[in-house]
């Protein structure tokens, strides 16, 4: 026996469940895939294929809303250590294909009979990492989904976009120092998705943050806008080396924790800023320039350098820490105390996608890039 | 009431403590002292004072035998993190001296009543980091000195190098991460004296080693020597970055723990060798470059890298982890699984120990400068 899901909710309306229940055996997947590593723009194309038939062990689940992230773009050039899987999407395909994208939210629509956990009209995100993203539906065992809490004000951009960089500012902010209330955290990149995830992540949990932008025109007005987030200091990457940013940190309190994202000469400006046995985690490396240590900052200082890979967490952590921690963060939504991250939306059509995956590669554009289903 | 040495030992005579019994209150301590920083042979000075007479809470030692390490000459420039404590050696001194030297053994010849845990014939060594040992004679309370096992068969040098680089190889073998028998290691530096500690230590506890050396004309006879001492592989460093030396290394095993002392190139090559969540330890800076960290290596490969400094771990530490440390070590060498270091004598005297320290500087020499008093 299949379910079938008889209410309305926000994000499925009547009309679209009745198609569904009638066509629910020739549904066809439209999907962004790709047989070969290479030029994003060259080797990504559409395809479509009928959705797998509703096992009683299977759920069919419908996308909503998908990021297009920079590492997304990396796996399809082959140079990202996590590799799709390459697999016949459907029988009637005669080449493998890897579905583009590794994050997004989808709904459930329909539920086989013995499967326990998930109920149409659940949302869901995947629950291991390297699942292909940027296609209208999704067939297969619950255990590939992981359902989130249900909240009115939580948008479906917020969901799309929590599995890799709120949790990424999440497990660095827990796993590596015990942070207790009032103690700081310096961070560069504080102005990207995970930057922002930090600022709002500390502020809630009473940790002071110094965040560190690259200088620009218009620095006062960011300034401004991660004050407003959370951030209790902002300065900018060419000071970092100076006495009066040495003094003034001191004053303030020398960090605990440092969280990079960009590699190079600043990183390691940032490094000599952190207490004696201070931790510091590699997440990123926007400025493509190897961390270069000095022997005393790892002798004398003690400093400690780690790096961390939301995907390792997620396939080396349990379900339960998982929902845990993805509880945790959807509560805060609720409260208002972690907010939507800026975002730019995209059509889902092969021309729009290719063009965000263009952006993507190009390094410009404002804020995160998600596809609308 | 002043308990004196009655039985010869090995090191000390009836002849000497005749002596020292007669002359206990105006015995002359010999000391190579200096009052600033700077370039070693232009402030250290010879310096004679009366040594503190006993007290019912404090023993005299008179030294045996101390090593002149590079950091101690550091420590002498000013550029090291350690500082010595400087303070009038005598009520006559006008001056604040600090005592040169950092390691040594040497041997109680006279206890207060008090004294708890110490007697006379004991041979010690310091029991904190930065205790000045280039002197005759040390006055101070018990807690100042760690009390050895004797052993017939172990050398003075032995032990009076014990503290440093024994210790160094055996924290950093043990503290980073769990290995098992038959796991590797890989080391650069491998002829120096902690690496030849490492190479000993790991092959009592049936550790493999992966022994990093520069090449050099005698390349054979350094690979026989260290493959004597007990090191499984010894490669050099011109060959790190290799297709074979990594084909090699993979089909050896992949070490979980990397030790470094040299930093700069061949120390990022050595990283790269490492097993997926590998431990890289930082305890020397011989190159004088830092060591370069490819953001990879951090986010995907999850290596973590850190510092080793005995003298924190010496500060942060019970004297029961050290006595017992130290006991292991003088099992291994009572065993002959332990050797004496390759040393050179120098004669305690201003212008021999100069002239010792100058060869320090300069970075040659045959094997550790040792003073015997």
């Amino acid at each position: 026996m299949v379910l079938f899901y008889t209410r309305p909710t926000s994000l499925i309306g009547r009309q679209w469940l009745r198609t569904y229940t009638t066509a629910r055996s020739n549904l066809t997947v439209d999907a962004l895939v790709y047989s070969q590593y290479g030029k994003p723009t060259d080797v990504l194309k559409w395809h479509s294929y009928p959705l797998p038939a509703l096992t009683s062990e299977t759920v069919h689940v419908k996308f909503l809303a998908s990021p297009i992230n920079p590492a997304d773009v990396n796996q399809v050039q082959g140079a990202y250590p996590l590799k799709p899987p390459f697999e016949r999407l459907a029988e009637s395909d005669d080449t493998k294909y890897a579905v583009g994208g590794n994050e997004g939210v989808a709904q459930v629509v329909a539920v086989g009979d013995n499967v326990k956990g998930l109920k149409i009209g659940d949302q869901v995100i995947m629950a291991n990492a390297g699942y292909g993203t940027w296609r209208t539906y999704a067939a297969g065992p619950a255990s590939d989904f992981q359902a989130l809490p249900m909240a009115d004000n939580i948008s479906k951009i917020q969901l799309a976009t929590l599995s890799v960089n709120p949790c990424t500012a999440y497990r660095m902010l827990k796993d590596f120092v015990n942070l207790k209330q009032g103690d700081y955290v310096i961070q560069n990149g504080a102005n990207s998705a995970v930057g922002q995830s930090v600022i709002q992540l500390a502020k809630a949990w009473g940790i002071k943050t110094i965040n560190v932008v690259r200088n620009r025109p218009d620095i006062d007005d960011l300034r401004k806008d991660l004050e407003q987030l959370g951030a209790t200091h902002v300065i900018t990457d060419d000071t970092l080396g100076s006495h009066e940013t040495k003094s003034m940190i001191k004053a303030w309190g020398q960090p605990k924790l440092g969280l990079n994202c960009v590699g190079g000469k600043s990183a390691t400006e940032m490094a000599r800023h952190l207490s004696a046995n201070g931790q510091y985690v590699t997440y990123g490396a926007m400025a493509r320039a190897p961390l270069a240590l000095p022997a005393s900052l790892l002798i004398f200082k003690n400093l400690a350098f780690h790096g961390f890979w939301m995907s390792r967490w997620t396939d080396t952590h349990s379900v339960e820490e998982r929902t845990n921690m993805v509880n945790e963060l959807i509560g805060l939504m609720k409260q208002g105390a972690f907010t939507e991250p800026k975002w730019t939306p995209v059509e889902w059509n092969e021309q729009a996608v290719k063009t965000a995956v263009d952006q993507g590669i190009q390094g410009f554009g404002t804020g995160k890039q998600v596809i609308l289903f």
